[in-house]
């Protein structure tokens, strides 16, 4: 079955394309372009159904979205008639968050018979199960990386963020919609009064997927810039929940956690 | 029933030592010196008993706890003998963390006979009630507030915080252990593409006690200087949770925030 990747930015369309047995059709929104990953086809959410009937013209039969893409502003001028017909849903999902666009769009796919994949099915490589990737961690990092996945787990109740920071049991800080990065430069930023004695527990950053989300999408990523944002502030290392993160080059990540001396967990 | 302050830092103790109808004994930990209040009394961890026994001669009948305490380093040379068998269960408490502490503090207190009040009933001015106290905030505010309420709550059961921020539905932060002035200072630093565009809904501040918590001891408390913080953040206004928050110098938070264009709302 042929596949085709529906990219956005960042690094996560290349990671999954070398990660495919198959090379797939890469179609990009216009104004998000992956990084270093050549595009085939690029699209406009004004022009949605014609895109998707070139998809199925071509002999598309499923589909595999990577990448970020923020909202785009729809120019009304743009829209053919039969996507102006799909508007008001897609406009009422927008209005209700990003889990409810995605749900729209999933939805919209398979209406034109295409299916959606997940990294799972086409690239599981890119989802590591259970196991230390790195370094080992301690009684005391198993002990915050526990708390930091209840704590996750809660946020995800409430539709908040897929990370936090806990340090000897004390939550330095959780993950919203400014996301990992912001999280933890936060952290780097701490004045050292405001985190607990680094020399009993540096803290791990935990990351896992929202409970119940749909896997298809938007299942978190972490690479070697977030080990790097890691050692920036101050923490012992990542633990994350074992085959639902996808790591973006992971033979680099775990040479990297060596040289930075942070574990990097797989946790089950 | 004549009463004792145990005072710690912050502005807090002297609100309240001003709020209350008779004025108290001011007892302060060695080393936490309330802000502008006079202390008629320190006291050491390492010399508990002896000064609650102090209480006792003096005719305290009931204590109230304001302000902050960091864990004091213990010296075993300045215990004495009643204090050092209290020690286990203190440093027991003291390793499972702040509440457990507190709870073991206002058990000891008890048994030696000291009835320990919350400032709901020695200063209830401190903790407004159900109502707009400034500013006009508008629904989109109200459903910001209402979203974040629901975090907050979510975060309350596993031990996380008592305040997060909430613009246009989406969440900016939530506090931990670093606390609010960090929460705020990492949203004022926010790059504008990490934030939903202002000019739709600024966000919401709210603050709210975690459920279940004991009311007598580390109630969250705004004052003047979170509007500052709150307007810095470019955020609307504060909600918080009406008749659980400290108050400090409501007279001046309420001229602060006309001046600042913030809403302050104690939401019911």
């Amino acid at each position: 079955m042929k596949t085709a990747l529906v990219a956005g930015q960042g690094r996560l369309p290349l990671a999954l394309a070398r990660a495919m047995a198959d090379r797939p059709l890469v179609a990009a929104l216009d104004g998000f372009s992956p990084d270093g990953l050549a595009v085939d086809l690029t699209f406009r959410v004004e022009r949605l159904v014609p895109f998707l009937r070139a998809l199925e013209r071509d002999g598309i039969g499923q589909v595999i979205f990577a990448g970020a893409v923020t909202r785009p502003r729809l120019d009304p001028a743009l829209l053919d008639e039969a996507t102006a017909a799909l508007l008001p849903r897609l406009m009422q999902a927008m209005a209700a968050g990003d889990d409810a666009t995605l749900r729209v769009v999933i939805q919209l796919f398979e209406e034109f018979g295409l299916a959606v994949a997940g990294v799972d099915s086409v690239a599981p490589a890119l989802l590591p199960g259970a196991g230390v990737l790195a370094g080992t961690p301690g009684l005391r990092d198993e002990a915050d990386a526990a708390r930091a996945a209840a704590i996750v787990t809660a946020l995800g109740a409430v539709d908040v963020g897929q990370g936090a920071v806990v340090a000897q049991g004390l939550c330095l800080g959780v993950e919203a919609l400014p996301g990992t990065d912001a999280l933890l430069a936060g952290i780097a930023a701490l004045k050292p009064g405001l985190r607990p004695d680094p020399a009993r527990g540096r803290g791990v950053f935990y990351k896992a997927a929202k409970p119940g989300q749909d896997r298809r999408i938007d299942l978190p990523t972490i690479g070697p810039d977030t080990l790097r944002a890691v050692a920036a502030a101050g923490l012992g290392g990542v633990a994350f929940q074992a085959g639902s993160v996808i790591c973006l080059d992971l033979e680099e990540m775990q040479r990297l956690a060596g040289e930075l001396g942070l574990f990097l967990w797989a946790r089950a």
